[in-house]
C-alpha cells in the first residue's frame, strides 16, 4: 500500500451556523444556505458548475475526532456503542462530510450559493462531483 | 484554514480489475464483485456491519493525477473541455471516489464481499457510511 496523502483543500464553506451547537443532525432537519469560497486555484474546476443544478459536496469535518472507531449514534447515550462506519457520525478516523445540495446561485466565478448545507462556518470543502 | 490533513487508509479494496482498461467508466457497466480487507485497527468500526446493507464506499483513486482541472468527459476528445468538478473523473486535486455498493457477506471481522464495484485491486479505502 503507498503512502498515505495529504488533503487538498479546494475552498472553504460560509455559513450563518457559527456554533457545533446550531448545526442540524441531518440535512433534512432545516439547513440554511450556504456560500463555497473556492481558492483561486481552483476556479477553472467550476466554470461550468450552473444554477439549479444538484452537486455532492465533499468536506473536512475538521472539528471531528479522528480516534473514534464506535459511537452512540446521534450522540444519544441510550442507543448502543455502533461500529462509526455503520453511522454518519463526524468523528470518524477520516471525517469527510458529504451533502446533496442544490446550486442557488453563482455570485461570481468561485463564489456559488446552494441550499440545504449543515456544516460549521469554515468547513473546508475537498471535492465537488455532480449528483447524477 | 488550518492545516491540511493527511488521510488514514481503513483497508484496501481486492477485485479481479487488475489494470486500468479492465474498468468500467460508470458503476452500473458491468462492475464485479470485490472484497474489502478491513485493517486491524479498524475492525470494531465495521462490526454492525451486515450482508444485505447497502453503503456508500470511499475509496482513494490513487493512481489519479492530482493536478487535472479540465477533463474530457469520459476521457472522449470530442467532448469540450469540462471544470473537473463537473464530472466523476478520477484525475482531480483529491482523488476520492464515491462507490454505492451491496454487502453480500462478511468472510469473516474485517472481510467484507461488496457487489458493483468498479475500481482497480489494491485501491485504498478511506471510509464507508451506511447509504440512506
Amino acid at each position: 500500500m503507498n503512502m498515505e496523502p495529504t488533503l487538498k483543500y479546494i475552498g472553504v464553506v460560509n455559513s450563518p451556523l457559527k456554533r457545533i451547537e446550531d448545526c442540524p443532525k441531518l440535512e433534512s432537519e432545516n439547513a440554511p444556505e450556504a456560500t463555497l469560497t473556492i481558492l483561486p486555484e481552483f476556479l477553472e474546476g467550476v466554470k461550468d458548475i450552473k444554477p439549479g443544478q444538484r452537486l455532492i459536496l465533499f468536506t473536512w469535518l475538521h472539528i471531528g475526532d479522528r480516534t473514534t472507531i464506535k459511537v452512540h449514534p446521534r450522540d444519544n447515550p441510550d442507543t448502543p456503542l455502533t461500529g462509526v462506519f455503520s453511522t454518519r457520525s463526524p468523528d470518524r478516523p477520516n471525517p469527510i462530510g458529504m451533502h446533496v445540495v442544490n446550486v442557488t446561485a453563482i455570485e461570481e466565478p468561485g463564489l456559488l450559493k446552494v441550499s440545504g448545507l449543515e456544516v460549521l462556518d469554515q468547513t473546508p470543502l475537498i471535492d465537488i462531483k455532480p449528483a447524477l
